[in-house]
């Protein structure tokens, strides 16, 4: 079920050639031949990322029919990013507090447990 | 090439499904049946996806056999949110000023391209 937008932008995020692209891509545009360069990869297989990257809407190529250039694309990288902000909480400092909260719960529903 | 930590974190990501039964748990614990209730989705299907979402560390289950409530653990989600947050230029405003750096950078590449 990869139909929704924010399911094709993790599936293509999870994968490491592709973040390695991405963070190739952040630092300027590159042809698929430069992206290659680094990884021990051929250049179809390297097409292959660039065309789930693509799909994502995560990178966009040049029109130039040769050389088709590939740069970033942010708004899928920040429509993931806002959906884990949602979990911050978890991780920061309130997490221990809610934390203890559940525990508290756990320890009252073992108790009910025993009186019932 | 689903080996490394932060492949398996997006992958457990990359279905509605799952997310929203990190929503739910974000709520508090529940038991799987209590997390099937808004799917109209089986127990098994829902068991499967919890597997999905174990194995990925996003979850855990309780010791109790019958029982069993599921919680959410953070630490994946904060790796997840961190990696992604290395884009943030690009979507803040600075994304605006490297969008102009390229554009630029790519007339350039034009201009060289007419003279050679």
């Amino acid at each position: 079920m990869l139909s929704d937008h924010l399911s094709i932008t993790y599936a293509a995020l999870a994968d490491p050639t592709r973040r390695a692209i991405l963070a190739r891509l952040a630092v300027g545009e590159a042809t698929v031949g430069e992206l290659a360069e680094p990884f021990t990869m051929s250049l179809p297989a390297v097409s292959k990322h660039l065309k789930v990257l693509e799909r994502a809407g995560l990178i966009r190529r040049g029109r130039k029919a040769q050389w088709r250039p590939c740069r970033i694309t942010a708004a899928p990288l920040k429509d993931a990013a806002q959906w884990l902000e949602h979990y911050r909480d978890f991780w920061d400092d309130s997490f221990d507090r809610l934390d203890d909260y559940l525990g508290e719960l756990q320890s009252a529903e073992k108790q009910d447990g025993r009186t019932s």
